[in-house]
């Protein structure tokens, strides 16, 4: 599979929190060319700030594999992460981040930093635009039915 | 209770983390005087990255509050917060952060930012060296242990 069809499965996943009355964020993790978690932002239906489509796949990821350390592993997540899921992606040791949309502008340059700053010995190597147009649709089309 | 005494609650489960082979990092959540949560790293045990004192304290004040949003409440940690932290601190609205000493320099202004940064339309108080002197020994203590 190519970067366009994770991303794929990642705006599926955005879909469910779309469905559920959440900012639709999703995202998947990859390993060897496999998917070994999915997950999707659930901030309001588990009632907690951490649960971010990010956070949801590292917790997932590191109980399946055993280890905190996601080595080798890539990110796809239909948004570019928070300061928060991008400092918990650089200390997991993901390789690296594959996003669709920002639709945070305040907060690029924390998120570019963290990802290049050596904090955990490691760097996170951060691409950005893929399916851009339906993940950002996908935001834009939830705000604007919460708006009306 | 003032301050030094929520830190010395901070600093008890800095130990128990300790006592389990974990990076020693304790903290304890306050609400009006009270305190509602506590937690201390677990990264290693609950093997993944994500959880760190905070964190537990965020999980586990939300679930008690059935509120993402903690107003009002007032976070005791024996260690400056990461960056992930520091923003899922800001997510989660909390109002002020009291720590104990810096371990990690390379994250101080990347924190300060986050807290200064209206993303979320808050920013987050912060204020450091409470009970400095026995938080940071905690640490070196540790890194001597492990080392020898």
């Amino acid at each position: 599979m190519n970067d366009i069809e994770f991303m794929g499965l990642a705006l599926e996943e955005a879909k469910i929190a779309y469905q559920n009355g959440e900012v639709p964020v999703g995202a998947v993790l990859v390993k060897n060319n496999q998917v070994i978690a999915s997950s999707h932002n659930q901030k309001d239906s588990k009632n907690c700030a951490i649960f971010h489509a990010e956070i949801g796949c590292i917790m997932e990821a590191s109980e399946k594999l055993e280890n905190w350390r996601l080595i080798d592993c890539i990110l796809y997540v239909t948004m570019m992460p928070c300061p928060m899921c991008a400092s918990a992606i650089a200390q997991s040791r993901i390789a690296k981040v594959v996003y669709g949309t920002v639709a945070n502008t305040n907060d690029v340059e924390l998120v570019e930093k963290i990802f290049s700053t050596r904090s955990y010995g490691n760097t996170v190597e951060l691409i950005g635009g893929i399916l851009e147009e339906e993940t950002s649709n996908l935001v834009k089309d939830f705000f604007r039915e919460k708006r009306s």
